[in-house]
């Protein structure tokens, strides 16, 4: 493996030994500010809540919020809940110059605001190639033809009547991080990796679907449409239709919302994003691909040579700090749990290292909570922070042993003019402000 | 174990010899309506949708909708997503008479129209004892005080310091089927049993931050207050705190929504809901319980004898079936795949068995998905109805050996004047027309 670029890690970090100091283990009490515990609670009623006394340096007098000294709205005010209106700066969000026009766009997760592996559905991230089609789902059917014995056109209460599966898996766009590859140019978490999100999707294994058409032998390929204006169009493998895609219907416990295909879409795991194509109203078995523009045009990899590469369909191994990052720099000097989120279009994720100093000394992260094949996995480490510069890192190993590469093992494979699978290693640099700008390692 | 009263299962069900049949394992095509195929794909368009060709009897032209003829919206004309208009009647509902007023009452959540095991935030049950208090995260502050050797008062930020975990774990208020004890009143599974949710909920360890405050020897007990209106108030013994408590803060990936606590709640998995305080604003150690009125005029259970029974935190293991059920009639005879949901406050669910007649046979479901502790889990069964009437039952084991109890079971134990903690077997009526209602075996 290549080593990063010595000086410019350097330059970047100023005192590698003295943050080397941030990976010793100091006691749990180091979470908290100091004198944040107040002196005694004398003068504290049993009902009553003081405002930060310790922190003003002085006792205040016992405060009963407003919100405690009256009701507020009962059930059913909001029959269909929406967040809290603090949290109306956690939304999706855009890059106006991306794209041409917003009907065929993206909008990104705002993956610096959130916590576990759930995507809450109204923030799962959007990408359009022609709006959102309203469709009507009594009025929505799926075709199944091509070579088949059986053709089969279905309502969605049919497709509801076959058993159904519920998994949590990640769904990213190929072009996540596609702004990136010549150099650092989005100074946001959202920004450089929210084209991702991860939900328990619900539906019908395909491969029960096209069992009932009775696949022919000869079919190879699986041309999948969408119902929307631009009627999106992609090739499958039939290996991959019978391994693990679904007719997925529901998303996090409901119908699918019509940013992600309502009624009804593909869904392949760990594989391009684009392939899951949205509104699904037809799926054709064929003898061989067919070459649509989503798949000759776009979604193809430009390779050093300058030939394209097509039908790369994995979303292979990748990882980043989530906290902190550029929307969240650090405050005060302490204890901290840095944070990050690993994934694997290949299965789960078996390993992922940190490092605080630019991929010099690496770490074993903690994996917390569900380990999930082809879903977000997140980690976590211990993290001191003595107000010194870091370049912060991390790498995931998935259960394949594939490791995530290098910037420079990207480039000498990929080259600099390719958008899509970028799954480099990611840099942070923390500055002895706290604050987190996006720099690029080699 | 009590057995079913024959006499009130044979007029329930009319026949069961015929019911039995539906145990048979049929072909897989039988999901779909008898002539779904239609006869040749002659007449489509490689692009075109045919509307329900073969139930209509005749070849309609290729037919593409107008959804596909136009473009929709584009990106974040919605940066917070919301469900498409045609499930707008999925919402969370009451019932008037229920309670004297809305800001101290119960909503309850829509199973019947949700899959997998996610509750999506909108949806979550709603329960208040005065209202929803907004309150503001940057003022709000959580107390830890009495028995411990070093009072903290906390900040969002400082408590959001601390390591977290995530964890998916269902919520139920204890009074979830409690209208139901003398005899079968709701003609609603969303009534029944829609005082349960189900999120992925991030937080940390209570025992982390007892920890840092210090919490002393003597300390057997925890008062949790919340800060809205009610200032409600619950006692929690410290060997639960200190076991597997979360001070939560962030709800299926995004903040807690007002509703649930924001922006902190204390979570008791596997306990009465009415434990798990929201808006938390103060946890007092002392050495025995409160006593307050949430844990004695309520959240008692009135016994046989006349007497309260204090303190039956947890919520034993209940299962209910969740399709068909009286939202969700059947339309057509045929296959189906059964589908309901099962829980217990003790651990992992180990098995689900399935009655067709009243609880006289049984077959084992199929557990689908994660099988996680103190969580939803999915279960299902083939189904193939003849037409016949049926008594539909589920019947839960946890990985304690615990076996949800019959009616009669419960009744023996705790009479029919109490509220809480109703966890038998629930019975749907399936009869000739498909539709279902609400029956009571003992």
């Amino acid at each position: 493996m290549a080593r990063p670029a010595k000086e410019k890690i350097a330059r970047l970090l100023g005192d590698v030994a003295e943050q080397a100091k941030g990976l010793s283990r100091p006691e749990r009490r180091e979470f908290l500010r100091q004198g944040l515990a107040f002196a005694g609670t004398a003068a504290i009623g049993s009902a009553a809540l003081v405002r930060d006394a310790a922190a003003a340096g002085e006792n205040l007098p016992p405060n009963v919020p407003p919100w405690t000294r009256s009701v507020g709205p009962g059930v059913v005010t909001n029959p269909y809940g929406m967040p809290a209106g603090f949290e109306d700066h956690v939304v999706r969000r855009t890059v106006p110059w991306l794209t041409a026009s917003s009907i065929s766009s993206i909008s990104f997760t705002p993956l610096q605001d959130l916590q576990g592996i759930i995507t809450p559905s109204g923030l799962v991230f959007e990408r359009y190639h022609g709006g959102v089609p309203a469709v009507n789902p009594d009025e929505h059917r799926l075709m199944i033809h091509g070579l088949v014995s059986r053709p089969l056109l279905l309502t969605m209460e049919d497709l509801m009547r076959f058993p159904s599966v519920s998994l949590i898996r990640f769904i990213e766009c190929p072009a996540n991080g596609g702004m990136e590859w010549r150099g650092a140019q989005m100074e946001a978490l959202q920004f450089t990796h929210g084209m991702l999100s991860c939900c328990e999707w619900t539906g019908v294994p395909l491969s029960l679907v096209l069992e009932e058409a009775g696949i022919r032998p000869e079919g190879k390929w699986i041309l999948a449409e969408g119902a929307d204006g631009s009627a999106m169009t992609r090739s499958i493998p039939v290996e991959k239709a019978l391994d693990d895609s679904l007719l997925v219907y529901a998303q996090n416990g409901e119908m699918l919302r019509p940013e992600q295909g309502y009624p009804l879409r593909l869904l392949n795991p760990g594989w391009e994003g684009n392939t899951s194509v949205k509104w699904l109203r037809r799926l054709e078995v064929g003898d061989q691909p067919w070459h649509q523009r989503e798949e000759t045009s776009k979604y193809t990899d430009l390779m050093p040579d300058g030939r394209a590469r097509q039908f790369t369909f994995v979303q292979e191994t990748n990882s980043v700090i989530t906290f902190p990052c550029p929307e969240k720099p650090l405050r005060d000097r302490g204890r901290y749990e840095l944070e990050g989120l690993a994934w694997s279009g290949r299965g789960r994720i078996k390993r992922v290292d940190v490092s605080l100093d630019g991929g010099i000394n690496w770490r074993a992260a903690r994996l917390k909570g569900l380990i999930l094949p082809k879903a977000l996995t997140r980690f976590s480490l211990d993290f001191d922070w003595n107000g010194g510069p870091a370049l912060l890192q991390s790498r995931a190993v998935d259960e394949t042993g594939y490791v995530q590469p290098t910037l420079s093992q990207l480039r000498e494979a990929r080259g600099t003019e390719s958008i899509y699978h970028k799954n480099a290693i990611h840099t942070w640099r923390l500055a002895q402000s706290g604050e987190v700008t996006n720099v690029q390692i080699e």
